[in-house]
């Protein structure tokens, strides 16, 4: 008995496959500060909790296969306030962002077709990518950059005739990047030209921390048809838990495709979709003061960095993530060997290898991901455990 | 720009697809009696409800990507009281049993592989072959024989060298069939002689209306190394908008797979979770109440259908649906007729068209699935509109 080629050959999760490694430094005691994970440690709005305790129907019952019209209706109302106008129709209630992700690949490729993905990228794309039978073509960005992207001529090279759609985030995971809106321009260009979908991941759209505007790409005129919006209140509202995202696009093909998927899984939580329709409800004082926080955070995480020798990174513009090059011969070994052998006073950090967040082989491999999640005080505690890791650590490169 | 085939190609949902009629039909403010889904109205254990108001963190946090150790101990618990002793690495918390069912049939078929699979069966099976690109070799099984099993001989002929798994639900839907020891067995000689994972949806487990004990697949020894059971809390708490399933199998290098799919959508929702391990402390004796209210709505359902001239079922022997084959000349437009042309004092009826059950082409047309999840009172005025329905359509075959 052997099982699929596609099931083996799928990558686990860099974000979480070192989870059994923290598990056995949590039994011995350790404390590990989480930088390897988006999840942050801010409350999520009570309302949340609230909405569920009134919840009266006596029983939980499936929901519809598009989502709850509660929910979607306050998705519709939040796109309008942000200058996007929608349509119920124009929205699929998702489990998670991820499930969005995952619909949205198998809809745009058959076994053998591309999806052109700026690298380094969410691993969960590549896995879903997997799974669909898809090849990822990754359009390489540096962090010597900010991980902007290159120009469109050389991206353009890189577009092939099995190419179906651009997959990205925006502002970036792992990266930080928030497109300018030439980069945005150069996007669209690509989309048309080539007669692509683009399907841009905006969950962290109100973490940005630049002076300009965030410009969403359901905002460009010239992407109407071509665009599936993955959205999610997992970042937004603290809320990853929730498991509540959506697909959100105007393309009525994509989207009957869409709901075909939805259906063949019943429906998304019901009480979940209470609560996330009450976390829309939640005054713009918290996104504005969630927002302040993680720039603060950032800052402090940047600058920790910055006095490390050897270190590579460059100040994200959005989300709440920063890429590192370390001088160490292996980031994976070296995160393991902070969980297994190195502590400061019984604490340690977590962050997650890169190299699973390239496509192309090789890169990333003395690079690390870490999430901006904790608040002032740990955050500057883990800085200073992972400046003496990186000096203590056997395999160091410097 | 076009979409991949194989979501062109996905089946849309005969259970939720005349959903659109339905939501016109009550705007017209028609009572509509929903047969068509397993959507009972049995109350949920208020367990469920209570543990979420007791649920202290303020962040709603992602979960473990396995599950959480609350729930997972509870099935562990649940499965050794029922006479299959488990270990927590035997479980994966899903979304729903959809998700579980999804993941096992992704891992044991590549593209052209086959799956046999005894028809008519749960659509969501015929969905998941399609995403995996994978093709339903059909066991048919007729009304007329309670949709028991064919003779293993017979069976055997059918499996290819491209066939890598059995699917099945048992009791089944939606036929309600409850193997015989016998029929076990051939099944099990089946998947050892051929090298087949059996893959068994036993989320009915509970719903068994005969004096034999229910044998699980759980319990066949031989079974133990190629077994993967596919369980829920939809049913047998009467919690199907929780959305919380499971993974149930002894085979490490499937369960290592399945994690990776586990592990690429983050996570099963945290208070989802929660609730459910609350629900398994529910005592025997709901289970026991529920089982003698479905067996008696079976009754009314099965002798009401049996006074109307023409119709074809068999005494279903557990779950909680009837497939009847009615004198009509197409199902679905009986059905579509019954929700836009026919009512019996602002009262319509709305069940399942049968064809999406089959994968042999023709079969199930003129038949529906019946869920019996409605009180005693409703059922019986259900049936007689059904009744004058039939009699009323002018596609009538009788």
């Amino acid at each position: 008995m052997s099982f699929s080629e596609r099931s083996r050959s799928l990558p686990a999760s860099p974000i979480r496959r070192l989870e059994p490694f923290a598990e056995e430094t949590r039994a011995r005691g350790i404390r590990i500060y989480p930088l390897h994970i988006g999840q942050p440690d801010i409350e999520t709005p009570g309302l949340f909790f609230e909405s569920l305790r009134k919840f009266s129907s006596r029983t939980l019952a499936y929901g519809r296969s598009h989502g709850e019209l509660g929910l979607i209706d306050k998705i519709v109302e939040y796109y309008g306030k942000i200058g996007i106008p929608l349509e119920r129709e124009n929205i699929l209630v998702t489990n998670g962002g991820s499930e969005a992700l995952n619909f949205a690949v198998n809809i745009a490729c058959d076994p053998g077709d591309s999806i052109l993905v700026p690298e380094p990228f969410y691993p969960a794309y590549a896995a879903f990518a997997s799974l669909a039978t898809a090849g990822i073509i990754p359009v390489t960005t540096r962090a010597e950059d900010g991980f902007h992207l290159p120009p469109g001529n050389e991206i353009n090279k890189l577009i092939k005739p099995s190419t179906r759609a651009i997959l990205l985030s925006h502002p970036g995971n792992p990266t930080g990047v928030v497109y300018t809106k030439k980069e945005i321009e150069t996007i669209t260009d690509l989309a048309v030209e080539h007669d692509l979908l683009l399907i841009a991941d905006e969950v962290y759209r109100e973490f940005v921390y630049m002076d300009e505007p965030y410009l969403s790409f359901g905002k460009v005129d010239r992407l109407r048809d071509r665009l599936v919006i993955v959205d999610s209140v997992s970042k937004r509202y603290s809320a990853c838990g929730a498991r509540i995202g959506c697909l959100v696009s105007r393309n009525r093909e994509f989207m009957s495709l869409a709901l075909k998927h939805c259906q063949s899984r019943g429906s998304s939580p019901t009480l979940e979709q209470v609560g996330a329709a009450a976390l829309y409800e939640t005054p713009d004082s918290y996104l504005e003061a969630v927002n302040q926080e993680y720039r603060k955070r950032r800052d402090i995480l940047f600058d920790g960095l910055n006095g490390i020798p050897g270190i590579i990174c460059k100040k994200p513009e959005g989300a709440f993530y920063i890429m590192a090059k370390l001088p160490v011969d292996d980031a994976e070994k070296f995160i393991i060997w902070m969980l297994q052998e190195f502590a400061v006073n019984g604490e340690t950090v977590m962050a997650s290898p890169a190299e699973g967040f390239y496509a192309t082989p090789g890169l990333g491999k003395s690079e690390i991901r870490m999430a901006y999640v904790l608040n002032e005080e740990d955050l500057k505690k883990a800085v200073g455990i992972l400046a003496n890791g990186i000096s203590a650590y056997p395999g160091k490169t410097l």
